[in-house]
């Protein structure tokens, strides 16, 4: 690991048309280039500026159920949309979302392995088991894969990942002309993987990438989710409700990292953030209030609200109370287990109806997730205290608005965070690893030596 | 369908190191380069300006048999490669590669539809079945899917990208900013499909891309091969043993598309041509020489003819019989059933030993794959011959090395059709199925109508 200053890691949630639920809605976003791809390449071009360390996009492979999100995130798969950015930026990094439940490994293996090699050694993943019995639904299954399986599943899936990445030698291709000798004897190995979801005979038919293993970087907070983190991820997207309960995160995945074996420091911990941002905390408010303004409320929210607590709302409106006694146990939800709890905790100690708690799905910072509402200097101190004070080697941020969201965090943000040095001035080196700060098991390419 | 003058379309068929087997030897290839994105994408350009309809990227998920082909057609998975060279380009299409044995529908149609998108209309997609034991055991299964059934599950394939790419109608993105409505209501419908392989809910979540369907291109040449095309397929890469061979195959594609209620014009029949072009015919057939004379016989080329053939072939010697005793009847062979036909017919109709049939796999030409040498003009007259007499309606074209084979394809080739008026001087389209002349169901892309 290279000698530096430990700075805030900064990373940049893509969505195009920003990520409260009414930004499509504000003059200021570019919903009508929600398809447009120079459009992406603008918004990732002024994360490389403001010196961000990658670019993610949050993936489910299905339809939202609340039309007016069908744009989310962003409307392309996001591998696709990634590798095209990749083209057309030149240091940060790319991190795409696969779903282990859902996705076949050797191709998961491939198409990571190729961002690494097309971006030069910018690329990750984002490894989720998905949720919900809409997303089942789209690959030929009836119900979602149960918690305990699907994070089995997962495990095995990163495991057949780091042995497909690392199934080529870093000197495996000769590419000898003289000797007419392509690849080393003994330079690519099988890997001959034999688990209970998957059967993988490898070796990979991509060569080794520049990283040597991609970054894996992994977002589940139940017990199952930390456990798998500890073991397989470099990094971690964490909620961030409240500072106390992130450091909590944070320490268990550093202490799971340790007792694993594992360097803490190679493990990151980034908290997600929805930062409203502009000249004067002023500003930024009545930022807040306008988008807040256009929120729309429409039946699909007790849809996504019923999914989200795994009954069917369709015979109920929004000012009926949450039917508690309908909910399921917490052992036997199917979906996403930590949003569950939360909302089933609110709605029972604070008495609240369907629509009160739909509405905390609407809010200025999806569930779980930190508001972070001011000027530059404002919200740099906050995020410096959070990662001063053990709970963030840095952050995922979640633009409320696009393109005016990066614009801001970039133009009023990080300058103040440069002048304190907790962001590098200009990149250092030139892999996703490199920004990060990771160590790198493998530090070598498949640099091919042919005779030119 | 718009009227023109009908033209021959070419189509780049990439490789990194060139097609022939042993061109990563010569001096004048770039193997060193084969992991550089730049190096492609200064390939892709070069098509582009020969106005070639686009670059295709054949597949196979498993690594080659023979290590001396590990970097053959290109080292990345295609969708990846591809997306990154949609970003580089303006108006060659883009034809990735999919195992419909191995891979998922519903991602499959996510990855090509953003594909579309980002390229703006210039998308497709190549299905393949897969051959061989050796993939199959890459994702979870011990043997190859048998050939019917896996026909039966590409029609499967097929028919949900189909019912995914036109979920959402042409004007379902609304985007009304004043009255809070994303999607136009009815505009965006689940398909339901209930296959015996697939079960597929939908909707897509991608909008409708702008050809509304990317073009679909197939090439199994048995039976089932051809009812397959002749009923999804926009265009076919054929194989080119000879003109009569080429025109019956051309013959039964036109009449089974008509059978199906299918304009015979929707469909092109694109025959495999590897040219060896050169400013001369001298020059040409020196640079057959000099390519062939690099060729290395290995062991590993009798471990990719037992497996063309469907037997092991571990205990024998190249100076050996083929053991035509041991191996299997056609319709038992699980691989490519036209190889293996075409392989077993000469090996008993000549008396072959494993070498010599192994050395028919290593020629100057893939199996089934027509090598054509010489001049500009000579080149331009024979693929003349084959276009106006019913055997091609443009070309799948192999160059037998790169980046000369492009290159001298584009300086020599070209500049004759052109001036013979066979290939435009400049794209007069946007779109794929614009560049290849086949008229689209729906014209429509979805169009964003929110107000700026």
């Amino acid at each position: 690991m290279t000698e530096r200053r430990r700075t805030i890691s900064l990373n940049f949630n893509l969505s195009g048309v920003g990520h409260h639920t009414s930004a499509w809605r504000h003059p200021d976003s570019r919903t009508e280039r929600a398809l447009d791809l120079d459009y992406y390449v603008q918004l990732a071009r002024t994360a490389e500026a403001g010196g961000f360390d990658s670019i993610f996009i949050a993936d489910t492979p299905a339809l939202r159920a609340d039309p007016n999100d069908a744009l989310a995130n962003t409307p392309f798969e996001p591998i696709t949309l990634l590798a095209a950015l990749a083209a057309s930026t030149t240091r940060i990094g790319i991190i795409p979302t696969i779903s282990t439940s859902y996705s076949d490994p050797y191709t998961a293996a491939r198409q990571i392995a190729s961002l690494d090699l097309l971006s030069k050694g910018r690329a990750g993943v984002n490894l989720v088991t998905s949720a919900g019995d809409a997303v089942a639904r789209n690959h030929s299954r009836s119900h979602h894969i149960q918690h305990a399986a699907r994070y089995a599943r997962a495990r095995e899936f990163a495991e057949v990942l780091e042995l497909l990445w690392t199934s080529w030698s870093p000197d495996a291709v000769l590419a000898d002309r003289e000797d007419g000798v392509m690849i080393r004897p003994g330079g690519v190995r099988p890997i001959d993987y034999e688990g209970e979801f998957f059967q993988v005979a490898g070796p990979l038919n991509v060569p080794r990438s520049p990283q040597g293993r991609p970054v894996v970087v992994q977002a589940g907070a139940s017990p199952a989710g930390i456990a798998l983190a500890a073991e397989h991820a470099d990094a971690v997207y964490a909620r961030s409700m409240s500072i106390d309960e992130t450091r909590g995160v944070y320490g268990a995945l550093k202490a799971g990292a340790s007792a694993r074996g594992r360097d803490p420091e190679s493990i990151k911990v980034l908290p997600g953030v929805v930062p409203y941002v502009a000249a004067t905390e002023k500003e930024a408010r009545e930022l807040v209030r306008e988008i807040e303004s256009r929120l729309v409320h429409n039946p699909a929210e007790l849809r996504v609200l019923g999914t989200m607590l795994g009954v069917d709302l369709s015979g109920y409106e929004p000012q009926d109370k949450v039917p508690l006694h309908l909910l399921p146990a917490p052992e036997e939800f199917n979906g996403s287990v930590t949003g569950f709890v939360e909302l089933r905790t609110m709605a029972a100690e604070e008495g609240l109806t369907l629509g009160e708690l739909a509405g905390r799905l609407g809010g200025i910072a999806p569930l779980g997730m930190w508001a972070l509402i001011g000027s530059g200097t404002q919200v740099a101190d906050r995020l410096q205290h959070w990662f001063e004070n053990g709970a963030a080697d840095g952050f995922n941020l979640m633009m409320p608005i696009a393109p005016g969201g990066v614009e801001a965090f970039v133009e009023h943000v990080v300058p103040v965070l440069r002048e304190r040095g907790l962001v590098r001035e200009e990149y250092t080196s030139t892999t996703l690893r490199g920004h990060l700060g990771i160590p790198l098991e493998e530090r070598e390419s498949a640099r091919l030596e042919g005779t030119p």
